[in-house]
């Protein structure tokens, strides 16, 4: 089956991270056409990329022959335009949040991508394919936890871009703890508060940060969200679940710690050396492909361990057969590396 | 540039894992050729890849025209034979370990190499890989805890398969201790001691395990590895440091956890959402990818959140922002779904 | 200075341990008298204690020539009546929680103490001695958090008495935080709201619980406390402070980690072995002077390592410093034991 | 009973230390006599203490009428006369380590109190009060592990004392794994070798360090130890035991963490508050105890919460009792304080 040809639209930096994705690391799929309104921006990007062509007009890359499937990257007030034209070709759409920007629009992207009976946009809620969210959703469907009652949710970042005010950080960040609610919980939000406890002295002038949102589903679980985008410390983002038989937290940079039989804490230990060492089998080939093709211009086939360190490993596992037969300390002997 | 045409020899657990490897995650290759001395399990797989054929004879897989490069996953001791064909034939391969099953055919290999003047053999170290392994190399390389000195290993697997011998858990669990200690302090082991403590009653029968293996190397630094296959518990493996300014410690189901500042323990926070979460953003884009690909088979384009997901994100967004102005909580009312 | 005689009232599970804990770990108290409404039980007590009688009437006891001072762990409704006894006595008095069962009898205690002129009653807020909270109070008053902005508690049960209900665990258990809030954050509390989820189905008929509790102090630092009273999984109190400069949590199990310099998070080692030894040290001491009074009556003067153990571990030694010189292995030779 | 009179010989960090524990925390005993080479130092310790005296000769001080016991903080080489002496005059005495300076006085000592038929010298090997080493030593016993097979140890120091060299690593530092080794395997040590890595460019001239100890035990169990007393970082002390069923950690700034189900890890949470506030309670009323007793001097018969703190905490119960009720935040509204 031949390559996926995607339109990016919209190539700053969340944009161009999506094409270099498409282009290294997305196996099935290549970039055909790119478009921003900052018309250099593309032509470079298109330049670098095979069989790549930049568009001035958005609506042309949506209408290109040669694009298979579109990504949004551009910014929010686009959307709307761009995903009806989507619709119309019948081009499927990745977009990036929001899905547009106010709620009556969003829904009339609802009705009509339902008249077409047909499921063709995605919106980039990516928490959603994080292996430690996966991880969560799975030991709440699995019922270790029980029925799911609260949610404690904290979302801080070190600063924020200087356009930022109060309104965004509900739109811009409370939007994942939203989307995080309605995935775990599998249903819709009945209501919201955001408390404004006393301010950050370090927040810029006239934001309200931190906030404190309080969310209630319609089954009546709670949930809190502290949003706090000044912190100056780091990108923290966790979650934890409690529920009747127990509790479970991600994002405390320990992987999960559930809490759910009586008196022990704790993870998972992974089982074996295809989980833990999954990614890396993935990563190593990966850059032994990319190595061997560009090896007719760099004369270097491989990008990791040599031959020499297959021979070194031998010869010390070796001697360590032998001290194992002897139990005597065993001096390793190399040969000259050619 | 077209894709990479890879043979892969073996297709033995190893071996299936990367042929789905490269079909489904790897960008820019694809497998066109497999082979295996049980001929069926051979055909099966290459029947279900796209432009892909079974060979009986490796050595012809080895030669053929559209076979760009290797990866071996056969039994070790067939790797000489067919590394000798790889380097005949000039083709790049990546060969899982061992290189060969013995020291003096692993130095021949590595000098037919070297007569070529060319680099074509990759060791499929995959712990080089790792990304804690990787960022523990960074952080040796960074100086941070000074001149390494020191370092503990344990590799612990819960069981074994009914063949292993004491031997094996030096040649097939150490080795990867070996090509650690030599990636990370970047020199080579000059001597290497097995010591016996008394053994695990639940090993099998004449096995020795745990076994402790003591290495120096050339400049005497010293470590220290515990080998102990029949745990019955997990897949462990960690590695700690211990320079001449701090330690760093990996595998302990939380990160990694280093000592440098005087009286101070911790880990690295993740600066910002494309390092906490690139990851997610891959995952989201192939399975997007994939499910465009199938779409027409199945009517759904989509792999992930819906276009209703995005209309009700915000709807909760915009109560928010209401109760940010008024204080209060506000209801969330939702559209009926189309 | 002779020791301090102590009246404790009230002798159910709490006085119990008072009791105890007064006779075997305290230095420079005793117990003098013992009082409970159930009479018996204060006889039985009273008999195990040298120098201690039974009364019948608490305020016979607070009266008594040979108290100096009270401890109340008698039911909260009897306390207004026995404070007012103690400062009408001026004796010193530690009262468990609660001061009184209202509002109003506990101003009328505070004004009568404050006509007296002299500091006479303690209330038993025990956190404020606990390690891990006296740690995260000098750190937010040591400043490397900046101001603190907002709070997150977590105060969970596996199960409450039966007849626990839901003013309870406000009266009960969310008094704890009411006091860590104002003894963290040294201020008082403006307003406070129960949150109601939808309760768990595991908790007594006519429960609500969880409860989430929010709170908001003078200066306008935000509080939020989930309580949770039927986990069925253990005894968890949880506290976050998040400040201007970063953050810090007690209570994880793994002691307290801080998040306070860009990128990193992590705990404090510590410094050196009278931290990390020093309670130890105090058991060592007071289980050996408990052995050597009771030896007249044991024939054993001791009650941990022997010399034997000193003898051996100066063999062992021996036999390291022997290896130290030779770079071999050295056996240990022991004399018979005696 | 009246409380046991001990004689400390030796006032030094360690036997202060010593005075200040049975002066202040520990229940049942006084110091009556002090003693030191340095005559000024006990003389102005002694005068410190109510009913305590000083005296120039040690062995004056062990033959002593109010003497009831001894506590030898002295240097080691004045061990084997001072145990001596508490010997003769059936004296029981807690030693610090070394129980005397060389092996075969040590030997010596122990057929002494043999001879005696009494056990009356206690070693102080401290770590086996240790709350994390307690655990471990139940942990083993309870058979959660199986048999022990192996253990790692870590003792690193930040710096040491000028006059440390290469051999009191093991005698000062070792010694204490040698201990711990005996208490948790409960078998005495076979043979034991040091292994000399290259070593730390910022210990001081001619000494070596770190060192690694290995020593078998005279079942065959494996021990090894990092003794590393220049780390510049912080004291960290760290042992790990691995059994035939699963391996446990203690000392790693987490409390203790065990792998003995099948995929799991983690450690254990308090069962309820006693377990977890118990220490609390024990500091509470010790630090209550000393106010009261220091009352008549400061005015201050309390070292804690006051009754407002009291008051103020039933005031905000009251409105979250009444926020319960109604569902609304509830202002808090407080008395002026009098």
């Amino acid at each position: 089956m031949s390559d996926l040809r995607i339109a990016v639209l919209g190539v700053g930096v969340m944009g161009a991270d999506h094409v270099a994705r498409i282009t290294s690391r997305i196996s099935g799929a290549r970039v055909s056409v790119v478009n921003d309104y900052v018309t250099e921006k593309a032509e470079q990007l298109a330049a670098a990329i095979p069989d790549c062509r930049a568009v001035a007009d958005p609506l042309d890359a949506i209408a290109g022959d040669d694009v298979d499937a579109v990504l949004l990257a551009s910014p929010g007030a686009a959307h709307e335009k761009q995903l009806l034209a989507c619709l119309e070709h019948r081009k499927p759409v990745m977009c990036e949040k929001p899905l547009t920007t106010d709620v009556s629009t969003s829904l009339e992207i609802v009705r009509r991508e339902a008249e077409l009976g047909r499921s063709l946009i995605q919106v980039g809620f990516m928490r959603r394919f994080d292996d430690e969210y996966m991880r969560l959703k799975m030991l709440l469907d699995g019922g270790e936890l029980g029925r799911p009652l609260v949610m404690h949710c904290v979302h801080r970042n070190p600063n924020v871009p200087s356009y930022f005010d109060s309104s965004l950080i509900v739109k811009d960040s409370l939007v994942h703890e939203v989307d995080v609610t309605r995935f775990l919980f599998g249903e819709e939000i009945a209501a919201v508060q955001i408390i404004k406890p006393a301010s950050n002295p370090g927040a810029p002038e006239g934001v309200i940060d931190p906030q404190i949102a309080i969310m209630k589903t319609v089954s009546g679980k709670h949930v809190d969200v502290e949003l706090f985008v000044t912190t100056g410390v780091a990108y923290e983002v966790r979650t934890e679940v409690v529920g009747e038989h127990g509790s479970a937290m991600i994002g405390l940079d320990v992987g999960m710690i559930r809490k759910s039989s009586p008196g022990v804490w704790g993870g998972t230990i992974t089982p074996g050396f295809r989980e833990r060492f999954g990614r890396a089998y993935d990563t190593e080939i990966q850059r032994w492909v990319d190595a061997v093709r560009g090896g007719a211009a760099t004369g270097k086939y491989i990008d990791g361990p040599t031959a020499w360190d297959g021979y070194a490993a031998a010869a010390v596992c070796a001697a360590g057969v032998e001290s194992l037969e002897t139990g005597r300390p065993v001096d390793v002997r190399l040969a000259e590396r050619p």
